[in-house]
């Protein structure tokens, strides 16, 4: 299950609302379970390499499956082996803020990455995105086998 | 002078579309004249590797400052030099239908690229959503030394 | 709007003044604002990797759209994150002193590289070149998102 | 021996001349004799690509220490060999038009790059800027062991 155009297009009008509360223009990515782009959209006046780096935050957080920020504690605790999985996928996976994972009633439906502010400007805007439109924002460290 | 947000959504929107019209999920991509990413939308079932393949197209437009199909005669004529050529941007020089440089009143704006259909099928849409908005169609092998 | 040929080799010109005065040879690049090249210069005596340093400098300051040095602070809090981001571009993203943006009347034209002396010479000579020109110094940490 | 920013200026200028003339934006390049760069000129209205395709025939030319067009033998000859060798330098080793060997009374002094015309037509640029100030325009296959 992968996140729409028209529901990836809505998450970036969103963020678009939170990010001229700031007076920032920013670039927001969303990208599907695989890390693959879905939408994009640079403001005017954001910089050009806002797409790049949102894309990294947006395919972290949904190949990792759990948001970006989550994965700053292994960045720390073990730079160097972090600094070889960072290149393992097919964009860099970022230990930062500004990427959120999508995920509605327990199902991943892929990533949203920000990028224009501070980090911790980045991550309010995906936060108020992702609650204005009624996505989960609560994630687990690990994954759990599930049973049934 | 780049193209505007608002804009680029607008060629996407009449590229969007000509692809229903034919019934094929497509990607479209809007870079600046820089080859920096303006605005991308994949379709609800177009396939993964679409976004790669129309920012190749789009940026391709951009930078050679002329229609990626132009290329295809340097191409076919100097395999070896054209496919180093082709490594030298920061993505792909592709020599192909389906991307078109946005230029209006003489003015470069920016890339466009198409992917999803077949390469007369991407081209097709470029070239309907570049003239349901105004933009120039014909293109110069060469550029020019301005006199004034 | 970029910069043109003729106004990039008068800076380059400016530079190699303020070079001859602390008697260093310096090699000096200027870029467009999509960060590709219009204008190197190497002096004689200048050392072979200088252009490739100058040319990250450049482009730094222009796709990043302020001085390369105003990026030290990022670089210094987040490491890792900035690390990857470095990456990016077409060019190495570079937050060191000698490369600035170039602007005028609040118009982005390209980037100026410097590279051949101390840090702070390289961007003494960066100031110097800017200032007899008379192109902008002052430089903001952030975009806005214009209204009008 | 190497040649000094003057004279690479120099060759600049006498190629901007020769391409006035046929009335076509180019990129000139010239590189030392270990292919480091010693000057770049984009003209304006040549586009972005240039720097890169005229450094890669000024790089080729002078540390194959052969005009670049005489490479085409061996590219055609052993297409997949060559492809290896020409990433085997710093700067890709092409095969073509518009590149020569910077040479004067048996010296090597390094290489001039001209990319923004056809084939013949960058050729002629290069040769034309040689021959207008003096240096050699034969070049050997072959070196040989010098005897003395």
């Amino acid at each position: 299950m992968n996140i729409s155009l028209q529901d990836a297009k809505a998450l970036i009008d969103a963020a678009q609302a939170a990010a001229v509360r700031i007076d920032k223009p920013i670039t927001v990515v969303v990208v599907d379970t695989g890390g693959f782009v879905v939408a994009t959209e640079r403001m005017d006046g954001a910089r050009p390499l806002q797409p790049s780096i949102a894309t990294a935050k947006a395919y972290t957080s949904a190949v990792m499956q759990r948001p970006s920020k989550m994965l700053k504690g292994w960045a720390e605790s073990q730079p160097g082996f972090f600094a070889q999985v960072s290149t393992m996928g097919h964009h860099p996976i970022v230990a930062t803020e500004g990427g959120m994972t999508i995920k509605r009633n327990g199902q991943l439906l892929g990533g949203l990455g920000v990028s224009g502010g501070t980090g911790d400007e980045d991550q309010e805007i995906c936060d108020a995105a992702l609650h204005a439109l009624g996505y989960e924002s609560a994630f687990a460290e690990w994954n759990t086998i599930k049973k049934d």
